[in-house]
């Protein structure tokens, strides 16, 4: 039974993370992050006539670096478990023909990243899967264009506003190899307090983090302290103080050296024109395969908790006057030597 | 290990599918299948203000009446799975919302039955899951809106075109209990042989089908006479023939009295204005939960193979001149008692 409590995975013998392919664009590579990043592209465009082109490029290419980390071709891939923020997907239906690998579409908004990876890991640890990759992408210009307005058309945007990633990360899980390990995952319930405002999607998001972290902790019996970082994927300024006041007062307290927002990392939210912060799918997983990733194989970080949110809104569910469901889907990471108690003993 | 072959799950002890719940339109239920469905709506609006509101609605019923059948209160539920045709699969959001169950969103256009269907097993086999459901839903109105013009244009299709079945369909799957089982699912790889035209959507899905057929085939070691029908989702009037001449033609030939599609299946397709057959998430869905399913209960088919078929077109990828990416994903479904070799020994 991997089933422990009522939504979370606990891995017997965790799968482990054996490669990551991560490909950012400029604004990206302009923040503090820049340098773990495995490409960089120094314009939107990518070569492509469209945006959605481009998208989709930037996530073939995440994926081809992944495998090249690898060291596998393409054929040797089992499933690829992958989404993202366009209608039907279309970013990674383009890229799995490209890949040519048995796929399974997934959508949960910006929390598709740790979606896709917790699908993943239990198709590894079920025996289900050999290598199974979990990809996911965002471009700041399809996504203003699809949920919002058009980049050309230059609207001002409001401060509680967030500025979606262009980028795409992928990883490989695999039963076997060399590589931080997966020993949880939660999957994340609806929360909807009533928000209905597509310019303030990190407070709609708060509540669906909260729900998730605290049933992560009630499902492993883990507590706070068990994790050296617990990151959410973009709830940015205005979301993140929101989640941290409501985990304080609902009696789990979670301190702010440990507790932070990859919106809030990859950006220098100060000096980039980013209002609240990042957001997209490609948010939290090329902060987590990126950034989180080498700092757990350089030993800074020992065990994280990335708890990806996502605002599960379409324009015309938005139009029709309805509120936002919003969702979190929680992977907990750690290095392979990790011992603690509850933790991964390879 | 679960898997078996390249990318087919193999269950050594089969998930029951446990209960089901099915909602159809007005024109499934004029249908030579409508006696077969829980609720048939007598008109499209379902009491909504609009289509998209209707279509939620089809799918909170069908889940209702899932739970009712397997007499499960909804907070005894595991998992919820479910997709949909519409952007940001916002009918299963709204309605994983109303369930509160833990959620996966799932993507694969109208395969999405049988994709919801595969991933909700595999949790139950592997324990991630004790009650799992699996639910899709479409709506004649919101489909035609979204992926072409709407139905108020009253714009003429061509006789290659499909009309999207208005229904809903959610099945629970466990580890114990009475019903058809699961034995195994195989996962379709993306096919595109370049076709533009969203009329014409079975001739561009069909050969999606041969290849998970084909694949399912070679993995498990079945041929065609394991099954007593083989049917495919929505291929309809011109995809189903190709599908047919396609796998003669590979030397997979499939005897015509036990290859069937669900399109051509829900609606008397000379008689009715439906074009070249039906289509749609709910297609699929709604015969294999309520028609197949129950011929399987009263022992009229022992074993089925239900090949959904999705194309992962959006209206913008087929607006910038974009073939369209098709897939197929295929459960096996079977009676309990069934007892061939390599069926189930329940």
């Amino acid at each position: 039974m991997l089933l422990q409590g009522k939504r979370t995975w606990v891995y017997p013998k965790p799968p482990v993370i054996i490669a990551t392919g991560t490909v950012v664009g400029p604004d990206e590579g302009e923040g503090p992050l820049a340098s773990d990043f495995d490409l960089v592209h120094p314009d939107l465009e990518v070569g492509q006539p469209s945006w959605e082109k481009s998208e989709r490029v930037l996530l073939e290419q995440a994926s081809d670096i992944a495998l090249q980390h690898a060291k596998l071709s393409k054929d040797k891939l089992s499933f690829f478990v992958g989404g993202d923020l366009m209608n039907q997907i279309i970013s990674n239906s383009f890229a799995a023909r490209t890949l040519g690998a048995p796929y399974l579409g997934v959508f949960g908004a910006c929390s598709t990243s740790m979606e896709s990876l917790a699908v993943a890991s239990l198709m590894v640890a079920s025996g289900a899967g050999e290598y199974v990759m979990a990809g996911t992408c965002s471009h700041n210009c399809t996504a203003e264009k699809q949920f919002r307005y058009p980049t050309e058309y230059g609207s001002q945007k409001p401060p509680t506003a967030q500025y979606t990633v262009t980028g795409a990360g992928a990883s490989i899980v695999s039963g076997e190899g060399d590589g931080p390990v997966i020993t949880a995952a939660t999957v994340g319930k609806i929360m909807d307090l009533g928000i209905k405002d597509p310019f303030n999607m990190g407070a709609a998001m708060a509540p669906a983090a909260v729900d998730t972290i605290q049933g992560h902790f009630q499902d492993t019996g883990r507590e706070p302290g068990y994790y050296d970082l617990i990151v959410t994927g973009d709830l940015a300024g205005v979301g993140h103080p929101i989640a941290t006041e409501m985990l304080r007062r609902n009696g789990v307290p979670i301190e702010q050296t440990i507790f932070h927002d990859c919106g809030l990392m990859i950006y220098d939210v100060d000096k980039q024109k980013v209002q609240a912060g990042g957001s997209g799918c490609a948010c939290s997983a090329v902060v987590t395969y990126g950034h989180l990733l080498k700092r757990i194989r350089k030993g800074e970080l020992k065990r994280i908790l990335v708890v990806a949110t996502g605002a599960l809104l379409s324009p015309l569910s938005y139009q029709q006057g309805e509120s936002i469901p919003c969702i979190a889907h929680a992977v907990a990471i750690e290095a392979q030597n990790s011992n603690r108690q509850g933790g991964a003993v390879q």
